[in-house]
């Protein structure tokens, strides 16, 4: 296995010349192919899956594609080579000489030497069909296969750039990175319904618990981060989270993927929605210039017109408005909600919606919701019989709520009359204990990585961001 | 919130001249003000906690830690500033000026011209004491806390820099990253006690499944990967794994983390073992270079003698030799094992040492498993009467087992038989299918994340390696 430096390295070494057989052949993979300029002959071996067949009478057409971009490489045989084996799906070796292409679809193709059916694909049982585009909804009953469609293909290799962007701009911006646990025992966070785990001998049998305490899947790593957030001043996670939600919605997961950050020394929500901001745009960018043709792709057959909402949310500065003002300006809107706003209701999808469309399609922070809608921790503004806390949501055009952060309660007075109302101050004695040693102002947030990919590439279903989705009814494989 | 590139271009802006007062003053990472190189009374703020008070008659000494390195940054104060809150752990913002040290001990410290006590420290009731060296075991006791020591700090610093480097080595190399599910149906991998999930107000109530089907956490990504390697030639996944074993030993967490990769059109071992020895050897050779002072401080206090071992695995090529070989070696071996080498048995703890220690304890490729001992999804040998699988177990000085991974059986009709064999054909008729269309040989492996960092850091047990450590009777947070 070699890097695509030294695969260029090693092909170098045989250029040039008309290659004699048998001699060593350099493997490639096809991104690398393709990106060879002024080829001149060099000999190659590429491996991957039949994507189209076409047989002239002198000359047959391959596309073979190795998933290292969405791009398939052309090959050219002679027709003798045409076998009912070289078909749609059927994975092959090709052996030849990488030579300028004629066309002008692409800069060079394979012409072969040698072509070996590695596996067939009987195209009758293949649920995948020929030059066919399946809807996305069609590919979601096979979350085996669906990856080898272009469509999957694309929006999986955006959703791992996305992942190298994301662990980049916090390790450049001098973050720590957390592996924030799965299992956990606070169980009154409050972000949702949980799953409580045991092992599978015992679910069954006499309920000795494993862990002594019942343990849960995690909704949040907040406050594993910000136990964190005493030693180091700015602290991130990328990890799996979840949700015992009974819902179909096009926005939910039982398992779904959140990064979240925390920052010490923080005074301000300002000083948050810079980073949220900064995160976004950072990462769509970083996206945008690795993998174009991918999110093109996503533009052109799955969103229409998305290429130019995501331009506007990137050129324009992310608007702050409210939660009170949020109220005001749905209260004076012409539409008629399902759901009245009215101060001291969260807010819900349809308010949400108004409200971004309202600010022109720019995503929108929401700052300073009544306490009473928010957990324990969230600081509390001070400011009166408002009774606000120091929380920030970000909405954003499609899929709504993108990000959600506060600033956290680090004063351990304030902190511990906030638990001792909710009957938690037992359960949280750590947690209040972190408020006992070199306290320190800090908040977070956290984004859910599936609505960014949702977001940026305009995918409408949640399903279809996520290799394996899991929600109610449903834990294919 | 500044990058560090950033921080330090607003940093020049207020250089070279003594500052009038007041003025805006750069809010400046310690790891960032101890890089000044040739500082000239930059006017900067630092946050953080205190790790040492020195008070003299005319000076005070103040050691400001954040988190970003393991070394502190010097305060220099007039003895004025000095008050009872200034004690080891409490948070302080010091603003001031950046001067080349006087001292050899480091190149730059920080005049102060104000501090602010953020939050105080009790120091009767923090478990950290002011300059004792805790041992890990005590340390253990307080998973809130002991971020805050020097030798946590390090280790958790590290597993950050090996997580970000894993991730560059594979997005180097052209691995496309796959987010596989924590949550599986899948339950007969063999690889050990799963966990089994509900919806907690289920759990105790009436057993109407949440996902229809029984559900578990993943034991490894393996199969979800296999399912992109049928799409994607070269992936690699990085996640929470599980395993409900009751185990209390110095190697094993019932959460823990794996590095796994899958890799098409492989048709030998050897290609695997290329992949793994270059992974452990470029992730190790990035640590070092970035964050040399962390794992120098392991190796001086916590494991004597590792930086030397560790060298000598570095700069050795790893051996391999078979299963067949192996058990030779331990039957002939003078000392006397507890459980009597045999082939067709697997190796022991004690076996794994003794093999580590009889190759000069360079790693260890032990290759070709009876069939017997390993799953299902091993490609046959066709070696006759041996019967033996393409299986390969990578073993480490101080750790022993540290990779596992296999070629996977590609050939539909021989697995179709292991499966029938195994009375498993219906539960994985979809892995099956993998093989029906467009099959490529393929093979992988898996890595322990928390071995991993024991073995370079010589850390003796793996609840010391990782954030908030899950084992039978304990989840704590």
């Amino acid at each position: 296995m070699l890097g695509a430096r030294r695969l260029l390295g090693a092909l170098r070494l045989c250029s040039s010349v008309s290659c004699p057989r048998p001699r060593a052949s350099a493997k490639m993979r096809v991104r690398d192919a393709l990106r060879v300029q002024d080829a001149r002959g060099e000999c190659v071996t590429v491996q991957g899956w039949i994507r189209s067949v076409r047989s002239q009478k002198e000359v047959l057409f391959l596309h073979v594609n190795d998933g290292s971009s969405l791009e398939s490489l052309q090959i050219v045989a002679d027709s003798s080579f045409d076998s009912t084996e070289l078909t749609f799906g059927s994975s092959v070796q090709v052996q030849g000489q990488l030579v300028k292409s004629q066309s002008k679809r692409q800069n060079v193709e394979l012409k072969a030497e040698k072509i070996e059916v590695i596996g067939d694909c009987e195209a009758k049982a293949f649920p995948i069909k020929y030059k066919e585009r399946h809807p996305l909804e069609y590919l979601r009953q096979y979350p085996h296969l669906r990856c080898r469609t272009n469509a999957l293909g694309s929006i999986l290799r955006v959703r791992s750039e996305a992942t190298a962007a994301i662990h980049s701009y916090f390790k450049d911006n001098g973050f720590v990175h957390i592996h924030t646990p799965v299992l956990t025992s606070n169980d009154c966070e409050g972000a949702g319904e949980l799953f409580q785990v045991e092992p599978s001998s015992k679910i069954k049998g006499p309920k000795e618990s494993f862990f002594d305490v019942p343990a849960f899947l995690t909704v949040s790593g907040q406050l594993h981060l910000e136990v964190m957030s005493g030693a180091f001043t700015q602290v991130f996670t990328f990890g799996p989270t979840f949700r015992a939600e009974n819902s179909q919605s096009r926005r939910h997961l039982a398992e779904f993927y959140m990064v979240e950050a925390e920052i010490s020394f923080v005074e301000s929500l300002q000083d948050l929605m810079q980073v949220m901001e900064e995160l976004f745009k950072a990462t769509t960018e970083m996206v945008l210039s690795h993998c174009p043709e991918d999110v093109e792709l996503c533009h052109q057959f799955i969103a229409a017109g998305q290429k130019g909402r995501l331009e506007h949310m990137l050129k324009n500065n992310f608007l702050i408005i409210s939660y009170t003002e949020a109220i005001e300006i749905l209260k004076q809107a012409s539409q008629n909600f399902a759901f009245t706003p009215k101060w001291g209701v969260d807010l819900q999808t349809e308010h949400e919606k108004y409200l971004v469309r309202h600010c022109g399609n720019i995503p929108v922070f929401v700052i300073n919701y009544p306490s009473e809608l928010k957990p324990f921790y969230m600081r509390e503004n001070e400011d009166g019989p408002q009774n606000t806390v120091a929380a920030v949501d970000l909405l954003v055009p499609g899929v709504g709520e993108l990000f959600g952060g506060s600033l956290r309660e680090e004063r351990y007075h304030v902190l511990e009359q906030r638990l001792a109302r909710s009957g938690l101050t037992k359960a949280y004695q750590w947690y209040l204990d972190l408020r006992k040693f070199g306290s320190v102002p800090h908040g977070g947030f956290g984004m859910g990585f599936e609505r960014y990919l949702q977001c940026i590439l305009g995918v409408d279903n949640i399903k279809d961001v996520i290799p394996f989705p899991r929600f109610t009814h449903s834990c294919l494989l």
